[in-house]
């Protein structure tokens, strides 16, 4: 589909009135007929595998034809592993406690009045998201679970299976009290679209782009509507001078090895001076026996010699990948100092027996998640017990850290009155 | 002090790098330092009334050679009953209940994790509004005690008595653990130094525009920060089939007459058809008195001679005044239909005496306050028992109707672990 920039407009302006009439209709709809709708979605796409495969299979050459790396090529890729895979998914944002219409507070006034707050959903959502067909079927779960329309946007990369995925999820709706317009695709190909969705600050209420920082910074830039920014993870373990040696090696070794690729990977090592000498060589040679490539601070080279010296900007790098920052500090207060001045307020953890140092760190760092003893990886909404993610937010607008069902909603007031008036 | 565009943007990042480097110091502040604060600026107000009195006549002395209209000079003249009462709005701020630290929630996972979230300030709140100089202390005090920094650009017409407010809350905060620079002023009077503040997403976490509709559109269209939008209130009453007499007549004369210049009065009334005839000419009779002017739809016109007939533009209509548009619908579906086909999502009120309508309207309706049986002007902060009022948001990011302490705070994940790893 090839259009001009008046027709791009309006394509999106129906897009969104759609979107926005549709999330009228949802937003009353019971969490039984809403789950109905996501158990139904799920049963199709497992039995509609072989045409999203078929449909995969021609994003694939097509994308062979353009030369796309093997790694880009393998996120596209659907097989009837991944497919079942996305169904599970769907079954799984079914059996989840659903968010809408919950009342989180109520209190009353002097005056009689019961005053409370119920949860509600946002509206519509825009998600604007790389390669994976399956974070089609998973963010219109959530979104529909949490009683909002959504628009998705995905790479074109995998645009045919997207539309797939998306056909089978509407064919669900039909057959269910959703309105099939609450879940929508953009069958335009055009990059210009995005800005033209970017402008219906009256029909989409939230943008979350999933992928890398440069689509992020592009679509906030450009965007009227408010946008979840989630911009880079450089996460650090502080091991404190009381630190248990074996817990803080075991937590170390898992934060950057077990999946380096992560924003929630630990990049920066952070290590009390008093505890360094019996620390730093052991927990390098095993990093070192891992793959993982060392750059320390000055102290740190002078301590385990044969290692690359860490430049400035290796303080402020999310390397996802095996290589690591090493800084011996005096004390934990040059650790915040190092947090706050290099980090990005994503993930920080500290490891230490020492019950006040415990509770300092935990109050004086704040960044999305803030640990004690345990690995920066649980950083996620599944791990946290959200149930499932939707993006992670690394502004504290909205919602901070992992996103789950709860900020997909806002809260209104609710008012029961006897007849109250003001004086 | 007159500056050229350079300077302008150096400026701006000034205040905007202050801030930040004052809210990091602000953040890990105790309630008792804090409190103790406040209640130094609030004495200090008091102490320094004559210099604030003095600049204020400078203030007024201008605004009267600008020919500013009287309605505007009364906004800006402080005396010493205005200058208590801020202090007093001060010192309440200081009784209030410290938001940050608080663990809202706190769970434990199958692995032994306990997870939690814990309230933190913002970080730098910016605030831009019109022509009262009280919302220099009232802002600035909810945002120290919310544990932000606060940057506060007032109305031109009352810019010496801004500048003379945030000197005197300056100087309590040089005699206390709080910054100096968690509450700055701009100094420039420039139009264009606006522009310069909404670009400093880096170092400002929120922006509240306070003023008219006019003053958030252009905030709001020009901002790289998330904006707090409040946009018009066309609020509703409906008064049901059901509804006992006395209490509709009293709802209803309260919520158009009381104040009908803020947003939570109503501009619409929704009657049922069925007590139309018992309700519609009586109260119509009651509003006429007290001055209101009736914009009736064709039954209301058919029912009460003599009556002026409503426009389609007077269903989305702010009147702001004691004009009032009224319609009789033919069950709750249409008033609610109307809602939200002509509403603002601000509030909205049934007067019932039916269990179930008053359940599904309070479920159906999604704005910011949804009532039974209470006049719309109970949304508000402090009535709804917030304690005080930040502003209100007419958008659902973020916030959604009247902000409090606790909407100045964003949430981060706390995690105390055992040794935990991600397998």
């Amino acid at each position: 589909m090839s259009v001009d920039a008046p027709s791009l407009q309006a394509e999106a302006l129906r897009l969104g009135k759609q979107a926005k009439a549709a999330a009228r209709r949802l937003a009353p709809l019971s969490t039984a007929e809403k789950n109905r709708a996501l158990l139904l979605m799920a049963d199709k796409l497992e039995a509609r595998s072989p045409f999203l495969l078929a449909e995969n299979r021609r994003d694939l050459e097509l994308a062979k034809q353009a030369g796309v790396s093997k790694a880009v090529l393998d996120r596209i890729a659907l097989d009837a592993g991944r497919v079942s895979g996305m169904a599970k998914g769907v079954r799984e944002v079914a059996a989840l406690p659903d968010p809408v219409r919950e009342v989180v507070k109520l209190w009353r006034r002097p005056n009689g009045l019961q005053v409370g707050r119920m949860r509600i959903p946002l509206g519509v959502i825009g998600i604007i998201y790389e390669a994976r067909p399956n974070v089609t079927a998973d963010a219109a779960a959530l979104c529909l679970k949490s009683g909002n329309a959504v628009i998705l946007r995905g790479g074109s990369e995998a645009h045919r299976s997207n539309q797939a995925v998306a056909a089978v999820l509407r064919e669900a709706c039909a057959e269910s009290a959703v309105p099939q317009d609450a879940v929508q695709t953009v069958e335009v190909k055009d990059h210009a679209f995005v800005s033209e969705l970017l402008q219906l600050e009256d029909y989409i209420d939230l943008i979350i782009p999933r992928g890398g920082e440069d689509l992020i910074r592009a679509v906030a830039a450009n965007s009227k509507i408010p946008v979840i920014k989630h911009y880079k993870g450089v996460c650090h373990v502080y091991v404190d001078a009381d630190a248990p040696l074996d817990m803080a090696e075991r937590i170390c070794f898992n934060a950057k090895v077990q999946r380096p690729s992560v924003c929630n990977a630990m990049e920066t090592l952070l290590v009390h001076e008093a505890i360094a000498p019996r620390f730093v060589p052991a927990m390098i040679a095993t990093y070192q026996a891992a793959g993982v490539e060392i750059r320390g601070c000055e102290k740190t080279c002078a301590m385990v010699p044969g290692i690359n010296r860490a430049n400035e900007s290796d303080w402020t790098e999310e390397y996802l990948d095996l290589i690591l920052a090493v800084r011996i500090v005096k004390d934990m207060d040059e650790a915040i100092d190092h947090i706050e001045r290099y980090g990005s307020e994503h993930t920080e953890s500290i490891v230490t027996g020492n019950y006040q140092r415990s509770r300092e760190f935990i109050e004086r760092v704040n960044s999305s998640a803030v640990m004690v003893n345990a690995s920066t990886r649980f950083n996620d909404g599944g791990e946290l017990g959200l149930g499932a993610e939707i993006g992670i937010s690394t502004s504290k607008i909205h919602a901070f850290g992992p996103m789950g069902l709860e900020e997909l909603t806002t809260t209104k007031f609710i008012v029961f009155g006897d007849g109250q008036i003001r004086e």
